[in-house]
């Protein structure tokens, strides 16, 4: 196997996978995962095993591939683009597709297009300010129901808000502030147009929430994504320990420059993305590096921090046990920043069974 | 064509390597581009067209992609892991192969194994401190030297350097500083060795000095790779105009938020990578959206800065122009910070002539 590679403890994940599901259970919420993490239809089906039938995706091809992969209740995260009315009405006429909106004159314009029945949520913005309708603005969300209400096949489901501002949290109770001045607010919508609309269902997303949450109650569905892999910056947020990342880059020492305690590793933008986050002291990394044996990696033997990158390269910042360690042509194993953003640049796993799971092409 | 994709200006980045390859030839140096920055057999034809016939890869997997594709003189430009060596052999069994060394260990390991001849460069560090002999080492570089001349098929060809320190240079003149330094220390090299290594190649890469330099005096083969599409990161560095640029990121304008003077479109980290650079009023962005008509985007018509960025959503600052034009559903152009990263995330490209140009799978 050719390096740099992806290694995907299988048991980890799949334990992850377990924990949510059990919990949302447990909550009375259905659990619709955000396959953007993995993006494969082999890691799909460990979700499938564990009773999940629904899931979101964040693009056209992605619910394409899945629907491809037998998955027939899907709902597209992303604010949807008009423009692929063709392309969505093609996949609604064969599954359960839902599709989220925040302005009136694209439901119009789907409205006189779509030829399939095909779910509606509204995006709402609980705060991220990244985009949806403002949670407070009553009457733009009025007038998109109202126009909901008026097309044949754009079915109103409910209200989807994802709380992004949870990974600029700094500590775990920021984060329940954030979560539950969300639920307040989707739950006062829902209790506002209660008469007018008594079906509305209320989605949620985000890892960071939705790992620390014991129960959902007030929501209906929950949309995590990342918790499958965990990373360094679920970790840092206080939401998993390293124990539960379930993917690591295995790369190979390439050269190493003891006076200045540092390693050269083939692990780069291209493998680890540039995401990057801030260590106890401060300081920035771009990934932890430990000790692999085999196809197992021991987060408690840390050889150093991946403190520097460039397109193909990273320059390891040694502990002392990475400079008795490491040795050029030795393989060791990163932790990532951000498990999504490595995954989709890797395109594929190397399972710790020794299987190779292709992502979507 | 479901957006976001790639939208290569062919005119531009043909040129661009024309302009290159002619000042590579009246310099009489070899042009060896980087082919890491397109990844892709089509864009290797251009080359090809302007009289290229030797190659610089990243990776194995990348000279094997292409030696498929009718290269037969590759260097792998980052330092070997010598436990790749079947897969070498395998392809310098095939064509003419050269990597990349820095220690004698993995001379004498290669040297015992390899059954081809192989063409191996010593990477020099001439001040970027990323990895490399320090080129103030004559002791290791004599030692290496050495090693080589007593294994068979590691075939000892010259010095490389990348100085891609040029990249946080503040000014031209900046990095003209930097690269006469590289060039004076690898002269000093040649030099001090010219009786026992008489032939030796001297090779330099990095685009911003490849890009401002007219002549390569000293060198024996240059290796800069980005200058075939170009960036805002060069545009930055004042070795390119916006003009320049062949690559731009297509996508939808999903939502406006005009009471934040805000726009969102469907580009984000696993489109555009989380490169990003300071603008002239020192705001950090991930790229400059531009006006597209059809398959022509308007580098004088900004309509606005990607100032925030998550998975797959891009923030855009709108310019004034921005806000008259920009409206949901139309597709904008997005000049890219770091076009290499950008075109290594999408994989593929949709030419100004329509035509679909897949990259290395």
């Amino acid at each position: 196997m050719l390096t740099p590679y992806l290694l995907l403890d299988v048991a980890i994940a799949r334990e992850n996978i377990l924990r949510m599901a059990q919990k949302t259970a447990m909550s009375g919420v259905l659990f619709r995962p955000h396959f953007k993490t993995h993006q494969s239809a082999l890691v799909g089906e460990w979700f499938r095993d564990a009773g999940v039938e629904t899931i979101t995706v964040s693009s056209l091809k992605m619910a394409n591939y899945f629907a491809l992969h037998g998955w027939s209740d899907i709902t597209i995260g992303i604010t949807v683009n008009r423009f692929d009315y063709e392309e969505i009405d093609q996949l609604s006429s064969q599954i359960n597709l839902n599709i989220v909106v925040e302005d009136v004159e694209t439901v119009l314009f789907l409205g006189q297009r779509l030829s399939h029945p095909v779910g509606v949520f509204i995006k709402i913005d609980t705060g991220y300010h990244r985009t949806g309708v403002d949670a407070d603005d009553f009457d733009s969300l009025v007038g998109l129901m109202d126009a909901l209400h008026d097309t044949r096949n754009l079915i109103f489901i409910g209200l989807l808000t994802h709380s992004g501002h949870t990974y600029h949290a700094r500590s775990v109770s920021e984060i329940f502030d954030i979560q539950q001045q969300a639920f307040k607010q989707m739950l006062a919508i829902k209790t506002f147009l209660f008469d007018r609309f008594p079906l509305m269902q209320l989605s949620y997303g985000d890892t960071p929430s939705c790992s620390l949450l014991s129960s959902f109650k007030g929501m209906d569905e929950v949309r995590p994504g990342n918790f499958v892999f965990n990373d360094l910056m679920q970790c840092s947020l206080g939401v998993c320990s390293l124990a539960d990342i379930a993917l690591v880059l295995v790369t190979p020492v390439l050269a190493l420059h003891a006076e200045r305690g540092e390693a050269v590793i083939h692990g780069g933008a291209v493998h680890l993305s540039k995401e990057s986050i801030a260590d106890d002291q401060g300081v920035i990394h771009y990934g932890i590096v430990v000790e692999l044996n085999g196809n197992q990696w021991n987060i408690r033997r840390v050889l150093g921090h991946v403190t520097r990158i460039s397109q193909e390269h990273g320059i390891v910042s040694m502990t002392p046990l990475g400079e008795q360690q490491m040795a050029v042509g030795v393989n060791v194993a990163v932790l990532p920043v951000h498990s999504c953003l490595t995954a989709n640049l890797m395109r594929r796993y190397v399972l710790t069974s020794g299987e190779v799971a292709e992502m979507m092409p």
